[in-house]
């Protein structure tokens, strides 16, 4: 009864206006939090709330505390910083479920290959030649210059040196599930299997629980380039770690003949023998799964990570995204590399999502806007196991959150935010980004990267493989 | 022999100089043009030339003179505006070959939709109730801010009120092919066929040669929509005024089986027994296109126009370009109107071109960037009509071109500047349009409209559609 009336009179306080002016004498009564973020249109992602018009976000201690009109907000919170948003629309930072952050250093390198060309003439060569822990340092950060600048708040990645990807991560503030890869070849740093391996598991044991954004995690890269005792090992070890886990599957019609060949049975079916589906598993791409695949990932504390683009791309299918919703399979999205793609654009994937698979289906009413915005954000936050933390602007969970503005007329005009969001805006409209309450870039400026300093980094290593390329060709 | 050296003394005039500053004794010398247009990469789409670096665009009257090193240009020319182009990509224009321009005022009002749903619960409803002289007056202007700001120079259109159309391209600048639409059916303005038909035949007397941007042509809607004695009629007509026209053809399955069911024939077919392949026809679609087909069409005055994002958005399926390049038919790109795309972006379309076609084939080579490119420019061109006018840099041409800037570092690092601008560039990087030489957007800042006038009028016609739509609903 006494909230009540606090809150009530509260509200009266905010409400008095002299000339357009709330009278600050209220203040008082409310409860101050960090931060309070607003938009034309608050998109939850949450079921429950939906879209609020002229909404606002209450954030403390990096959390969302509360969410509802900015009427409901501002009579209940007072806060130092106050994120406007006239005509800005105020969504869930979006989760980029798969990618190999530090390979923006190769893009546009080569494209429109065969798979074989491609790897063999240009990936490996030059990830042999040059990855090592500068050029991570280097890639990872112009890798997330691109996803703040973008809007994309977490990523999971794999890719080498994945202790070097974590302090850059913790430098420029975003959220990570980083993976450790692990594989039974040579590449860069290692022989082969047993040290990548061991190697993968030093690093969970040094980052697990150490920070409060990044979360470490094994990747054995897939089942063609790691043997099935070695799938099982690192399953086993993830259990025992409580740690997550990334690996391709089924990708491609080459990988499912090989599995079916040696082992009998589909990429899926491996998973389970080894115990991969019964870990928290990041499966990227899973383009040709089976129907009774589908069921079995539903089942399990697994993802799937469509990546339209690079399968496009690299022709290795168009995943079955309507059936395994259906199915009821975690379904996220992802960019993959900038090799294969060739950026780290989340907006043109959720938007590549909605629009491939109707064409593929025959069907205009499948992945309807709201599917995609789903698998770009709360949808992909469940996909990697970062459901309870990031996805959707809820009480209780991080205050991820981006800002996209609406004053582009190629936006206008404009009849539903959801349509808007996925068929028109893309990362350009991006203008702030927040993750963990902490704000990464504020109207379109960057605060946690030095952009000229950077981009001479990247001059310096792009100017040694331009040399070698030229050699190449 | 004295032009060699007056060209020789020019050279070396412009190469003297003293601290960084040309000597300009040697300007007199120069022949004077309107505009140097600069570009750190300057890609001509003209296979002699290619792309030439620290490249330079001289303009006269309207049309490209010259086209060289900038060290070569600026040796031999001098003008009064200069576009400087550090760290930007000078191309052509791109040439969008099938909109519906004004309906970016639809842009978002149903999506992801069943065809029938769509069309007569929405579209056609709309259309009836809103479409006017004044809504195409408006709808038109919004679609060239759009085209201007993302570096279309060149569309093809199929609207209503024409003459309407056309007034909004003199005034905004673009080049345009604006077609009368006509069909069997009541449309916003007609009855039926006698009156559209007689007014379509009107728009191209009235506006044949009379304006050096605008090509008047007639558009009969479609093979289900109008009759095969009236697809006769409008080509004979056609035929007789020496202007193009413009059709969907194609385009789904539903449009195949019924042409097949009622003509005993392919719409290619169609189109030759009506005399539509004898006359220069933008053939929309194509999506459907037999061995045979692809062969009549190379070997007419026909050009065929992807439309990737409307294809699948209204799963009308996934035309076979690399088949179609193969046999020789003339093939652009085009957005289609913004109700099934939702915007006019021509970058979307190339990408999305260059992409779908791998996966489709599942085949990574085909659809290079350099071929998707072409689609988007000088190819694009030539298969509307302007093969002679526009699309590529090189003297002759109209001055039809865009500056791209690379400043973004989602443009980082650079190894393949055409990779760059099919696979990470948008229409976000354009920064400069220019067609028939004159300056329609200058470093992002538009010059022929009025951007917070326009945007009050589009909001005029959107609060109407709104008001509508919460009734539908």
């Amino acid at each position: 009864m006494f909230k009540k009336m606090k809150r009530a009179a509260a509200m009266m306080a905010a409400l008095i206006m002299i000339e357009g002016q709330v009278i600050m004498a209220g203040a008082e009564d409310k409860t101050h939090v960090d931060m309070i973020a607003h938009g034309r249109y608050v998109v939850t992602m949450d079921d429950a709330r939906g879209v609020v018009e002229f909404g606002a976000v209450a954030v403390k201690d990096g959390a969302i505390v509360a969410v509802g009109t900015a009427a409901e907000i501002t009579a209940t919170y007072s806060a130092d910083d106050i994120l406007a948003g006239e005509n800005r629309v105020l969504m869930p930072g979006m989760v980029n479920g798969h990618t190999h952050s530090a390979m923006v250093l190769f893009r546009g390198m080569a494209d429109d290959l065969d798979l074989m060309t491609w790897l063999t003439k240009y990936i490996f060569p030059m990830e042999g030649r040059y990855v090592d822990p500068d050029f991570i340092a280097v890639g990872s950060e112009l890798a997330c210059w691109e996803m703040i600048r973008g809007g994309t708040t977490s990523f999971v990645d794999m890719y080498f040196y994945p202790d070097v990807i974590a302090g850059v991560v913790d430098k420029c503030g975003l959220r990570a599930v980083i993976t450790a890869p692990m594989i039974d070849f040579p590449s860069p740093g290692f022989k082969g299997w047993e040290d990548s391996y061991a190697a993968g598991v030093k690093f969970v044991e040094d980052w697990q629980g150490k920070h409060p954004r990044i979360t470490p995690g094994l990747a054995p890269h897939a089942p063609y380039t790691v043997s099935k005792e070695h799938l099982s090992q690192v399953a086993a070890k993830a259990k025992e770690l409580g740690a997550p886990i990334s690996i391709h599957i089924a990708e491609d019609q080459a990988e499912v003949k090989k599995i079916a060949a040696e082992q009998g049975m589909t990429s899926i079916e491996l998973m389970a023998e080894t115990g991969l589906l019964d870990v928290t598993t990041v499966a990227a791409h899973v383009v040709w799964p089976t129907d009774s695949d589908m069921k079995a990932l539903a089942g399990a504390p697994v993802g799937a990570i469509h990546n339209p683009t690079s399968n496009l791309k690299t022709a290795a299918g168009i995943a079955p995204i309507p059936q395994m919703l259906e199915a009821g399979v975690k379904v996220g999205l992802g960019t993959d590399g900038a090799a294969s793609n060739n950026d780290l654009d989340m907006w043109e994937e959720m938007r590549l999502a909605a629009l491939l698979n109707k064409g593929k289906q025959n069907d205009p009413t499948v992945v309807p806007a709201s599917a995609a915005l789903k698998m770009a954000t709360s949808g992909g936050a469940e996909a990697v196991g970062l459901g309870d933390v990031t996805g959707a602007l809820k009480p209780g969970m991080k205050a991820d959150m981006i800002q996209v503005s609406l004053d582009s007329l190629r936006l206008a005009p404009l009849y539903d935010v959801m349509s808007h969001l996925v068929y028109a805006a893309g990362s350009h409209d991006v203008v702030t980004t927040v993750v963990e309450g902490k704000v990464l870039m504020r109207d379109g400026k960057m605060l946690t990267i030095d952009e000229d300093a950077l981009r001479a980094r990247v001059e310096a290593v792009a100017e040694k493989i331009r040399a070698d390329l030229a050699k190449t060709e």
